[in-house]
C-alpha cells in the first residue's frame, strides 16, 4: 500500500492588528485581521517531523506585526503582498504564500476617537508563487441589502414536490459576500474597492428582478462594467427569506406591510460573470 | 418536605418583524426582534399541566404581528408599552407582561432600497403591570468606540499578584451596553434615543481617561445633565485590549503605534448612574 | 441637579485557564472559564480617576493563575470561593466579590490524551460579601433534550389571536439553563453536581408532560427532593419547537414523523422551584 | 466589451430535518441538516429572469421533507445521493447537484428521549452529475482533542522574526475537521464512519509528535490504512495554542502545570493524505 502527502499548508491566522499613524493630534487607524499560509518542502515535517523547512507560524505573526512597523498597513492588498513576497524570497523552503486579510472600518468620533462601522468587512486574498508570480482578489461580505419591492418570482418548473406560488411582488435581501479578482496592477486598490461596492449596490438597488439570479448578474455586470482594472467577480448571496404574515385569521389585510423575517432555511445563490477576455485564475480563488 | 414555584414567566422570545411602510413609491421600513414575557396565575400550569391562565407564546407571537399591522411600529418602547398594556389588560389571569424590542437600523439605499447599519442596536425593556403600572427603559447594544490615546491608568493597587506596569498613554476600547430609565412619559422616544448616544459618543471623545470607570461615569453623567427625562443610566462596557506589541527583538521601537487586538480575558466595568432623586426602580431593570 | 454613582463592579471575564495534574504518565485535566469581579470603594474611581482602591483586572486574572498552581483547581464552586474570600479578605477597599466559573469536561482518550465532551457546560456563580458571607449558586448550560412523544398542549386560553390547534402528541425540546442554590456548606459539590443533573433527566425523560411550565416544575422537584443541600433551583427552558411539515400537497401523511425544526421564535419558559423554608438567597441570583 | 456567466449553481441552504421512527414504544431519531445546490441551465435565469430552467430553491426543501418521509435518512451519505440523483435525474435543465448534509448525534435518555451529544458533527457532501456520476466525501467537524504531553517543536527554520523558543514538551490541542473521499460504493457508511473516526482519535492520542503536521499525516495515513473503502482524507487543525503561564513573578514554578488557553491567532495546519493510486477527485471537493 502507498500512501502520500497531498496538497497542503500551514499558517498563522487571524492575527488582529489595530496600527495607529499619528498626524499631530489627529490619529488614524487601521484595524485588520491577518491571515497567512505558506506551502513547500513540508514533505519531512510530515512524514518524520523534521521541521528544517518550517518557518513557525508564531514567525510569520511576528512578521506581521513588524511590516505593519516597517512599513504602515495602508491597502490591504499591498500589505498581503509585500507579506507574501517576505515569506517566498526569504526562504527557499517556502514556494507560495497566501495571505488573506479582513479590514474593519471605522469613523471618526473626534481627533483621536473612533466608532467602529458595523456594515461590511473589506476582505483580500493575495497568493504569491515562486514560479507563478502573484494574483489579487479583492473582496467585501456581510454587505446586508433589502428591496422592499421590485422583485418577482414566477415561471420556474413546476414539479409534484411544487407549493410555492408564484409572485409579482416580494422583498428581496440578501447579504452579499463579493470577491474580484483583479487582471494586474491596479493603481488604487482604495478607490478600485469603492466603485466596486458602490457598483453593487447601485445595481441591486436599480434592478428590476425577476429573480436573484437576475440581480445577481446585473451586479457583478456592473461592477465589471465601470472597473476595467479586475476581469471578474464572484458573488454570494443568501435569500433571506421575508415571509409574509398571513393575518387574515384576525380579519386584517396584509398588503406586503408586515413580514416574518426568517433564519433557516435560507436560499443560497453562487454565481462568477467575468470577461471574455479573462485571463486564467490560476492560484487566484484559492 | 414543602416544595414550592417561586417567580416565573413565559413568552415568546425572537419574534423577526420587519413591517414595510409605503409612501408611493418611497418606502420606510422597521426591522426589529420582539421578545414578550407574562406571569400571572400560573401555578397550576407548572403544578398539574392546567393551562387555563395561559395564554400561549404562539398568540403572542401573532399578537405582534397584528398589532404591527393595525398599529404600525413606531417608536419601539411605544409598540413594547402597546403590547404590554394588551396581554395584561386583556387577560384576567395575566398580572405583568414583559416586553423586550431590538431594532436594527437601516439606511437607505434607493426608493425602496435598504443598506443595513452595522453598528450599535437599540433595545428597550418595557414593563405593564396590573397594579404597579408601567416602566420603560430604552438603550442600546455593540456601540464599539476606541481612543487612540488620552487614557492612563497608574496609582492602583499593587499586591503580590501585580505585573501590569502603570501606563499613561494606552488605547482604551469598548463595546458600549447602555440602558437607561425614563422617569415618566418621554415625549419622544426617538429624539431622546439620539441624544443619548450622542452624549455618551461625545462623553467617550471627550474625557481624558485615568480609568475605565472614570469614562464610564462621565458619560452617564453627561446623558443625565442633557435628558431631563431619564433618571439612571447603566452601562457595562468590556475594556477591550489593545496590547503594545514588542518589536524590540526585531530592533524595531514602538511607540504606540502596533498594537495586538486581544479578544479574552477582556476587562468588565459596569455601573450605574443615576438622579439623587431618582423614583424607585421597581421592576424596570428586571 | 444632583448626580451620583450606583450599584458598580468591575473585573476581570473570561480567563481561559487549564490545568494539568500528572499523575505519572496519567494526566487529568480541569478546562474552566474564569470571571471575577469586585466592589467596594469605588467612588473616587468613577469621579475623579483615583485608582487607589482599585486591584487591577490584570491582576484578578494573575490570582487565578497563581491560585491554579497552589491550590490546584479542584470543584470550581471551591475554586471560585477561594478566589472571592481572597480578594476581599487581602483589600480593605473590596467589600464584595463575585467569581463565576465555568467548566468543559473532557473525557479520557489515553493516559494523557483527552477528547471534548460537547454537551452541557457546567457552571457556578459565588459571592463572598465582608459582612454577608457566601453564597454558592451551581448550575449548567446548553443541556439539550427532547421527548419524541409524551408531550401535550391544550385547553389553553383562546383570544382573537389564536391559530394554534391543541395537540395530544408532540415533540418537546429545550436547551436547559438550570441554576440551583446551596444551603450551606455542601460536602462533595461533584457528586452533587452529578446528582441534580441526573434529576434533571430522568425527570424530563418521565414526565408526561401537558405544558413545558410542567415539565420545568418536575425538574425542579425532583432535584430538591433529591438533593438537601440545595434549597432553590431556577431553570430557563427555551421551547425549541419542532414543527410537523405539512406533506399532504404531495400525498403523503406525516403521523409524527418529519419535523422542522425550528431557530426562531421560541418559547421561552423561566421559573424558580423552591423549599418553602429557604432561607432568603441575599445577593446569590446576581 | 464583453461578459459573460461563469460557473454557478443555486440551493436551499440549511433545511433543518428531525426524522422520528417509531418502533412500539422505542422511538429513533434522525436530526440533520441539509443543503442542496444545483447547476444546469442557467443562463436565461441570470441574464434575462427567464426561470424556465429554475427548480426553486422552495421546492428543494419540500423534496427534501417528502423524500424523509417516503425513504427514510439513514445514513446521511445515502440520503443526499438519493436527493441529488433526484433532482438531476427528474429535470433536464440539472445537470449537477450537490448536497451538504450535518448530521447531531444524541443519546438515548429514555425509550422516547434524548439527549444530544455536543462533540463532533457528521458530515457528507455528495455530487451527482449527469455525465460524471457520483462522488461521496464523509467527515465530520469540530472533534476538540488534546494531548497534554507527548508534543515537541524544535529544528524550525529561525530567521530575523523568530521570538519562539524550541520546546520538548507542550500541550497540543486542536479541533479537526475531516472529509475523506471514498473509492466507490461503500458496503456501509455507518461503520466507515466509526472507524475513520476511531483511527484519528486512536493515532492523535498515540502520536509523539514532532510537529502538528506530523500528527496530521499520521492521523489522515491511520484511517487510509485501515479503511480500504476511501482513497483520500482532507484534514485542516487548528492549533489551539495553549501558553504555560509565567508564574515567576510570583516566585512559583510552573512545570507544565498551568496553561492559558487562547483564542486567536491560532496556527492553522491543512493537509491531504492520499492513496498513490487513488482515482481523480473530479468535482468530489467541491
Amino acid at each position: 500500500m502507498s500512501i502520500k502527502l497531498g496538497p497542503n499548508r500551514y499558517g498563522k491566522a487571524e492575527t488582529r492588528l489595530v496600527h495607529v499613524v499619528r498626524d499631530g493630534p489627529v490619529h488614524h487607524i487601521k484595524d485588520i485581521n491577518v491571515s497567512t499560509s505558506l506551502s513547500g518542502d513540508m514533505e519531512s515535517a510530515h512524514l518524520t517531523g523534521d521541521n528544517a523547512a518550517v518557518l513557525p507560524t508564531d514567525t510569520q505573526k511576528n512578521t506581521a506585526y513588524a511590516f505593519a512597523r516597517k512599513h504602515g498597513v495602508g491597502q490591504i492588498e499591498e500589505f498581503a503582498l509585500l507579506l507574501a513576497r517576505h515569506f517566498v524570497g526569504s526562504q527557499p523552503t517556502i514556494h507560495h504564500a497566501r495571505v488573506e486579510i479582513q479590514e474593519y472600518a471605522w469613523s471618526r468620533g473626534g481627533p483621536h476617537s473612533f466608532v467602529r462601522e458595523g456594515g461590511e468587512v473589506r476582505t483580500c486574498v493575495v497568493h504569491h508563487d515562486r514560479d507563478g508570480g502573484d494574483s489579487v482578489v479583492s473582496g467585501l461580505t456581510d454587505l446586508v441589502v433589502l428591496n422592499s419591492t421590485g422583485s418577482e418570482f414566477h415561471g420556474y418548473i413546476v414539479d409534484e414536490y411544487t407549493t410555492l406560488p408564484p409572485t409579482t411582488d416580494r422583498i428581496l435581501a440578501t447579504a452579499v459576500t463579493a470577491r474580484w479578482r483583479h487582471t494586474g496592477e491596479t493603481a488604487s486598490y482604495g478607490k478600485s474597492y469603492e466603485q466596486v461596492r458602490q457598483c453593487l449596490l447601485e445595481a441591486f438597488a436599480d434592478t428590476h428582478s425577476l429573480s436573484l439570479q437576475q440581480t445577481l448578474y446585473a451586479m457583478g455586470e456592473r461592477a465589471l462594467g465601470a472597473c476595467p482594472e479586475i476581469c471578474e467577480i464572484r458573488l454570494a448571496m443568501p435569500n433571506k427569506h421575508h415571509f409574509l404574515v398571513d393575518l387574515s385569521p384576525f380579519g386584517l389585510d396584509n398588503d406586503n406591510e408586515v413580514y416574518f423575517a426568517a433564519d433557516r432555511p435560507y436560499g443560497l445563490i453562487e454565481g462568477s460573470v467575468l470577461r471574455g477576455d479573462a485571463p486564467g485564475a490560476g492560484f487566484a480563488w484559492e
